[in-house]
Formats: C-alpha cells, sequence, structure tokens
C-alpha cells in the first residue's frame, strides 16, 4: 500500500519527467483507491492529450499500425505515450507478445512511453483507470496517447471508443464474419484502415465497409476508408493524414470537448463502481460474515436479508 | 423483468418437476434482484445436492469425462444435472460446444438437465449464481449436480473449488507447463485425473503430480490419481470409484458440511456484490451523473468526490 502522502510525491515527480515516478504512479491509479486518488487530484488540472484509440479483432495488426502511429508523432517532434489495454490478462495470466517488439524499437526513445494495463480481477477497472492513466500520461509530457486494445470484448470497444480519434482496423474478408462485433465497431470507427491490403477481397472488404457505413447514417464526419500494409509501411502516410483530418474535425465542430467529457463519463462510472465494490469487499470482511454464510449454509437466513445486514453495518457505500 | 409473483409461481413448477419452469427459473437466477431472491425464497428449504465439480485446461477432456460420470449417476439410477460455467461467453459471445455433443445423447433423458451459464459483464455474477443454480436444480429432483468449467481462470477456479468433490483433469505433460495455475488446481483437487493415457508420458506426470501433493503436505484426504481415456471410457470406473471413496470420505469426516458452507460463502459474497453493483448502476442512472461528468471533464470536481456525492444521494447501499 502507498501512503497518500507518497502517492502525492509521486505525482510531482511524474510532472518533473521521472519516467520510474510515472511509472509507479500507473501502477497506483490501476490499483485504486484513496492513493490513486490522491495522487490524481495532485496532477489535475491536466491539459487533454490527443487520444487515439486503435481497435479491431487479434492478429489485425493492430500493433503494428499503432507503432507506424507513433512513427508519425515523434517525425512530427512530439511526444507520445502508448496504452496497450489487455483485459483478458487479468484473468489468462497473458501477456501483449506486441510490447516487446515494439519496445526493442523505441526503449531508448525518451520521447515514447509504453505501458501494458490490466486490472487484476474486475474488468470494470478498466474503464475507470484507462481515463486516469491518459490523464497521468499527459501530465508526464505526453501530449499524445495511442491507446491500444488486444481485442475487441465489450470492455476493448468500449475504451477505444472514448478515444478522440478511433482508428477500426480490420482485415480484406472481414466482411465475411460475426455480425455482433462489427456493429460496435462501425459505430465507434472514425477512421477505417484495411491492413494488410497486399491480400485479396481489399475490394470487396471496402464496398462490404462503405454499405455498412452508409446504412449506418449521415454523420457530421465521414468516416475514411484508407489501405495499408503496416508491416512494410504502405498507406502509413494516408493513416497519418486521416487521423489528422479527424484532429481538425473535433476542434472545428467542437467535438474534442464531447469526447473530453465522455472520457470523464467513463471514469466518473469506473469510480462509483470502484466505491460500490470496496463497499462490498469491507462488508465481507465483517467478523459476522461467517456466521451469516452458515445460516445461509442452514437455510435458516436468506442471502439477500444477510447480504443487507453486512453492507448496513459497514454504513452502506459511503 | 419477471415480477416477484411469477417467480414464485415458476419455483412452484420447478418444484413439481416442469423442465421449462426450470429453465426459465435459472435464467431468473442467473439474472440476479427481487425475482431471484423471491424465486429462491420460494424453493427453499432444498436438500444439498451431491456437487461434483470438474475442472482443469481446455482441451482436456473435461467435457467428455463429465459425460461419463453423469452417464454413471444414471446407471445407478438416480438423476444427474450438468451446469457448464464459461465466464469467458460473457465477453466473446462464445458457446460452449460441448454442449452440443451432449445433448444429443443424453436430451431425450429426463432424468438428465444440461445448462450453459454465464453472467452478462460481470464474472463475479457467476460466484453467486451457481450455488444457486445448484439450489434450483436440487429443488427440481436432481440429487447430482456436475459443474463444469471450460477453463482454469480464477473464477472457475474459486467455482469448481467449491463443490462437494473437486475432479482436476490433466494430460501426459502437465508437469512441464505454467506453474501459477498448478497451484491453484492442487490446492482444490480431490481426484487427480491423467486423461489421454493412451498418450506418451503418463508415468512423469503421475509422479510430478505425486511430487507436487506431497509438498502441498498432508491432509486428511490424500487425493487419488486416476488414468482414463474418456473417449473409449477406459478408466472411467476408477475414477468414478475415486469419487465414490471421496463422497463417503465427506459424510464420515463431517467435511461435507464445510464444502456446504463453503457454497453458502461465495453465494453470500456474490449477493453482497450484487447489491453493491446495483447501487453503482442506480447511481449512474442519476440525472445528476451527466452534470457531474461534465464537472470531472472540466476538472472543477474530483471524480471521486463526484461518485461519493452519487451514491450518497441514493442513500448508498441498501
Amino acid at each position: 500500500v502507498t501512503s497518500a502522502a507518497s502517492a502525492a510525491e509521486l505525482a510531482d515527480a511524474t510532472r518533473d519527467g521521472d519516467r520510474g515516478a510515472l511509472a509507479r504512479l500507473l501502477t497506483i491509479v490501476e490499483s485504486g483507491g484513496d492513493a490513486a486518488r490522491t495522487g490524481l487530484a495532485a496532477l489535475r488540472p491536466v491539459e487533454a492529450a490527443a487520444v487515439i484509440g486503435v481497435t479491431g479483432a487479434p492478429g489485425a495488426g493492430k500493433s503494428t499500425l499503432a507503432n507506424r502511429i507513433v512513427e508519425r508523432v515523434r517525425a512530427a517532434g512530439e511526444r507520445v505515450a502508448v496504452l496497450a489495454i489487455d483485459p483478458t490478462s487479468a484473468f489468462t495470466g497473458g501477456a501483449i507478445l506486441g510490447d516487446r517488439v515494439r519496445m526493442q524499437a523505441h526503449d531508448v526513445d525518451p520521447g515514447v512511453f509504453i505501458r501494458s494495463m490490466a486490472t487484476r480481477g474486475h474488468l470494470g477497472g478498466l474503464t475507470r483507470a484507462t481515463p486516469q492513466a491518459i490523464h497521468v500520461v499527459a501530465a508526464a509530457g505526453f501530449p499524445w496517447v495511442v491507446v491500444e486494445t488486444v481485442g475487441v470484448g465489450q470492455v476493448e470497444v468500449a475504451i477505444a471508443g472514448s478515444a478522440d480519434t478511433v482508428v477500426v482496423v480490420v482485415n480484406p474478408g472481414w466482411g465475411d464474419g460475426v455480425q455482433a462485433s462489427k456493429a460496435g465497431l462501425l459505430e465507434i470507427g472514425d477512421v477505417f484502415v484495411v491492413n494488410k491490403a497486399d491480400r485479396d477481397g481489399v475490394a470487396a472488404t471496402r464496398h462490404d465497409l462503405e454499405g455498412m457505413l452508409a446504412l449506418a447514417g449521415r454523420r457530421s464526419w465521414t468516416p475514411p476508408i484508407v489501405e495499408t500494409v503496416a508491416t512494410d509501411g504502405r498507406g502509413v502516410d494516408d493513416l497519418w493524414n486521416a487521423v489528422c483530418a479527424h484532429g481538425e474535425h473535433l476542434a472545428v465542430s467542437g467535438e474534442r470537448e464531447s469526447r473530453i467529457a465522455a472520457r470523464a463519463g467513463a471514469e466518473l462510472r469506473g469510480v462509483v463502481d470502484e466505491l460500490a465494490q470496496r463497499a462490498a469487499d469491507d462488508a465481507c470482511a465483517s467478523p459476522r460474515f461467517s456466521g451469516l454464510a452458515e445460516g445461509v449454509a442452514r437455510g435458516e437466513i436468506d442471502p439477500y436479508g444477510a447480504a443487507q445486514e453486512l453492507l448496513d453495518e459497514h454504513g452502506g457505500v459511503r
């Protein structure tokens, strides 16, 4: 457990550009609790970063494209942080292999910071911790943040969807797959990338995408579809231009504020969940728990009545 | 939303052996809430079922072995329900393929009831819903329940571990894998099965298992290690004898009561979580939510303060 005082100190050191402090503060923020609250409060106010979400099915080439985006930001002389969101690793113990590959290229560059995020045991924690981690890296002097999700699960789509610019990565043949996850991706995409565009079926996939986007109705921004071969860099200029054009659109239309508000909403929702979960944990740590559980086992007490007793004893969620 | 009155009616019909009512009541129990509470209360008291947990890595042959156990219970003239627990399907939309295979063999047998369980969006829900589903099928006249988990995630191990008899399924070569998940499995296993015992490496795997179990220290029950080829039925007699021997041990040692108490504890813990989660959902549905989120976005309000305001407004978790 990190004390509130040291969390505030870590926040100061993070603002001063100390990468070790930044890494430790992110760990605190992932864990939640009072230290996270103090550390985050010590950072505010934070100038909002430009957040690029990269999402798509596993194997679509997200990591490589995220890497290409990092290169463009660096070429423009700006600093960029990458947050790789892997909710599954909390359950499977899996690690993001892509990180190690990327690290080899960027680990000597002080203008790049890469972090894998997975909140132990509670998926909802990531919807809270991701916006908070964005604040932390922004305060540490990274005005660009790439949020890369490992898959297209519900949580991951929600997290990527609260970026300023959402890049959805598909491959040729994508039109043939499952409808459910597509609907979610079509809704959140600001830029669509058909990666591995050196394979057969690019035209058909583009056609499918156009058709589905047309069905989705008119919006103030028409998501462009770009074709890339991330591995050799083909089309990456088009992708970067599309991302920058969308950034312009956000600024001109005033939509950037609503994206920032959506992220704040996700953060607030996540903090409410965290406080409720903490109240539940405290209630179950009560010395009365085992006696009530025995009553439930013997059929003498209704488990819902017992649960309410435990929560009430702890004053509810406060 | 099912009304409390109809949940109580479904409970009555379930007790009378109506399979349609049983299926609907399980759906209500999975969803939680007041209808679940009423339906469960209408069932109590329920004579405890004998619960056999079957767990192990994906592909180890759990479904086939669970199927073999079902055959033995039926051969003994008793009715059996199978609850297949798949926490991942809540996130991936995946389905348990094994079910369909099993259903073909058992779907004409009124003495077998099979159900896949996955609680949408909240993994903790399964630790609540599984003991409750066991009550429901027990009340419906299934004195045997096989709880099969799809993988060896934290939640699945916890769920399988609260069975009366925990069967851990491994394959030859298991000794070579990751240590972390092994430790959890060694702790909870009452019977170890080396399935696919027609492959190379059975003796080494048995040796590894014996060594690891010896390291784990003496217990009142020494977990036997049986070898099976589930696909052709070899060794299934040994497995069934081991399961029955453990059942005897539970009865003689009085340990069965502590297993039932552990399940009740998991259920109570799950209900506390459910009530806390509901309080969080209600708080976030407040009309004040968006205003507070905007304040957080502008850096005017600390998200933790805003979250507490929302929860307090709703009277905390009650």
